[in-house]
């Protein structure tokens, strides 16, 4: 319930996240620190994106699996960046049964390591390939500082896991699992995302590749929202996945791994969300619609409710996820400002002028106050309702896209470039070293997000080092 | 592929176990001892049941929510009973981030306790009653005889949490899930189960009562294939879980769980599987129908493989799971026995002279060889496909319930009785008390399955020590 105003996102965007996120029964801290309770409400949410991406998964021939959660600790240890990577993050299991283990078991980070070993097992001729196995899960990584949905210890995701025969393949695979996010992200969840590789500083550990997507919060930083990883032979040799090839050669597999976790439950929050609270985009929302019948007394409400009733029916069995809000002992201003709150994209009220003119008003979440609401007729409900929530989810799109459109520069000075990492992104020219990237890092506190795969084209002066560049790089600060 | 042929079950039951889940790929051995890797075949059966049992859930009010799998190692002594049921079998973390916990962790066992402690928080009022939660996870409990499905360190299922105002209102809840998981049993999974509530020395760690469905395997043994237990105010006073109710008074919520897990994929194999492999009932397979293309030579092959394809789109789009079989370098003998052992409800077999008629073969797995297969038309293919996977569907559960009657006994003696356990249930007299129980363990090795909700009434002397008894108990051998 919304006793107090939330802060407004200009004057702490950080406290309006977390307020937003408790108060609207998103989530919730647990009682270990870093782990976040995912309630029913944020639940909802993460059910209809693991649908979205479940569908496409399937669609590109991918199956589901499950895999041990507990990973003995030596086989951390397979893969050299891997190790380097991950064993400062793990939660160590040392006893079970009452017994101090022989061999430590560590709660999975991620699991290419397991994985790899079922391979090997698993994988021997060329008819077997490739494989392409994906999970839903949770995995643990002990994070010092932790954030609800951004950064937790323990957090939900799928991991893809692939094999393939060849080079070309196993990138070929993790380019459709990059374009299958992109696709998801600006579909489904209205966040205009820009594809492309990340620099070798800030790829996965133990990957030849790492591709991203990252988007721009309201707060104009970047966040990482999903990566896809061509592993090469890394971790086929570490584990020795191997396959009989068609002239009888024994061949390491090239192995591909990709992901997308709860984050981007923070992602939607805060790209598309305002001073009042949550606003989701109407593919990915637990409820599209509320409706909120309006009465002063009994007989208005018995008129009302009838009606109330009969549109959640009718639009329930059209399809729509919609609720009727019937709690008693609130006003109906209550149930406005709490499901703005919570970000429901489409209002519906009836009163008793409603009732008597066969129509109802629909108010956009989108568009606060007048400019959001409309009458329409009881008949052909339905058809306006569909073409509200479409024309709700492209607008989302639009700002966003708009918004990052405006935020994101091409400074010709250190200067500029200092001003538009700190207030959005900079699409630069990057000499490509090590070097640059890292006084980039130091001086600005800010990242090359990715190396994005759509270029302008042409060439032109490293922002940094002023030496000649063929490519832009998206840099910008990060979650 | 299956290179020998499988011990039958009369030979070899717990070998005819192990070898048709390794062999069809529903699940394999992980490295660390006791756990399990539940591959995609067997994925895809559990990813049906949780979708049948999920939409049961959501019909009758429950949301999805997911509580974090690291619970503080203090949490679990607060319940008195929930602590010497659990300790004996926790997964400690003692590390994090490379350095010692202040205080050891473990991974749930189960989520009692950390849902109290949240319930704790978010419960004030009788507004918020009742709260109806349920989650998917797995949960690790350190066991010493660990089987595929059956029993293993880590598992896979769903536990549901619920709180009342009212030990009524608690009490009705646990029964509406165990009629839940019984109509789950009877209608998806052709399982014949017996509900009933647990003995006192059965009960779940913390539950004032256990209720239980309990079904009768291949091998005549009872699995234990759900529970739902009453915790009354056990959990709630532990963890201080109250509301204001509505005149003002500070109460002790009634609180209940409920699970089903991966165990149940086990039921569904022993009870329906024979010794050609794996029986799925049609509703829950991964593959409701294979499709095998038969033909000699490239000429047959090309007009076979048309109508195959055309039969896999129609079927597809009729919204059945169907899968053509077009692998190379394997006779359509081999595809027979293949599918047969991985347990598909219905083959329809194509070759040209069924192209010359326009029809195809269907083969029925409940009835191997002559018996099961027919000639039906093209023309009106899917209603003859649906209709010969419903008549497949009941035929398994009147199998399953026929097996069941008629190894269930009556016994009037103490060797009748014996006798009875060793070969399947007895449905015997019993006079409650714990002495007759322990006498029946120790002596027989069975136990106490259930005390079926469903008596015929009447008395009679209690089958270990005579003395007259209201209700009868379901005696048998578990697993």
């Amino acid at each position: 319930m919304a006793e107090q105003k939330l802060p407004t996102r200009a004057e702490d965007f950080s406290e309006w996240y977390n307020q937003v996120v408790l108060r609207s029964e998103m989530a919730d801290y647990a009682p270990v620190r870093g782990c976040m309770i995912v309630r029913p409400y944020g639940w909802a949410l993460w059910e209809n994106i693991t649908a979205a991406l479940d569908r496409r998964f399937k669609a590109t021939g991918h199956v589901n699996a499950a895999f041990p959660l507990l990973i003995p600790r030596s086989f951390i240890d397979k893969e050299k960046s891997h190790v380097a990577g991950f064993s400062p993050e793990l939660a160590v299991v040392t006893h079970g049964g009452g017994e101090e283990l022989t061999e430590p078991l560590v709660i999975r980070p991620t699991s290419e390591t397991i994985i790899g070993h079922a391979y090997a097992k698993w994988i021997q001729s060329y008819r077997d390939l490739p494989v392409l196995i994906n999970q839903w899960n949770s995995v643990v990584r002990w994070e010092l500082r932790t954030k609800l949905f951004l950064r937790t210890l323990e957090f939900f995701w799928q991991e893809g896991h692939t094999a393939h025969a060849t080079s070309a393949e196993a990138e070929a695979e993790t380019r459709q699992m990059l374009d299958i996010y992109t696709d998801f992200a600006v579909a489904d969840a209205a966040i205009p995302v820009v594809p492309g590789r990340k620099s070798l500083s800030e790829r996965f550990a133990g990957a030849d590749q790492t591709y991203s997507i990252e988007a721009m919060m309201g707060d104009k930083k970047a966040l990482q929202s999903a990566t896809s990883h061509n592993l090469g032979q890394n971790f086929a040799k570490a584990f020795e996945i191997r396959y009989l090839d068609q002239g009888g050669q024994l061949q390491h597999c090239w192995t591909t791994s990709w992901g997308l976790s709860t984050r981007f439950v923070g992602a939607i929050i805060m790209v598309h969300g305002d001073d009042q609270g949550l606003i989701f985009p109407p593919r990915l929302a637990p409820h599209q619609i509320v409706i909120v019948p309006i009465f002063k007394n009994d007989q208005e409400k018995a008129r009302v409710s009838e009606v109330a009733s009969a549109v959640l029916a009718e639009l329930s069995s059209a399809g729509f996820r919609v609720l009727l809000d019937g709690r008693e002992g609130v006003t109906p201003g209550f149930k406005f400002n709490d499901w703005e709150m919570r970000g429901v994209p489409l209002r519906i009220e009836i009163g008793p002028k409603d009732v008597d003119k066969n129509s109802v008003a629909l108010a956009r979440r989108d568009r606060p106050g007048r400019e959001g609401k409309s009458f329409i007729p009881r008949e052909g409900l339905a058809g306006a309702v569909r073409d509200a929530l479409e024309s709700i989810q492209k607008a989302l799109f639009d700002r966003a896209l708009e918004f990052r459109k405006s935020n994101t520069r091409d400074p010709k000075s250190w200067d500029e470039f200092r001003a538009a990492v700190e207030n959005g992104f900079a699409f630069s020219f990057w000499c490509g070293s090590a070097e640059c990237e890292v006084r980039v890092k130091e001086e600005l506190k800010a990242t090359i997000r990715n190396i994005p795969l759509e270029q302008p084209g042409g060439t032109g002066p490293c922002i940094v080092c002023g030496s000649a560049s063929r490519e832009r790089a998206l840099f910008g600060r990060a979650y």
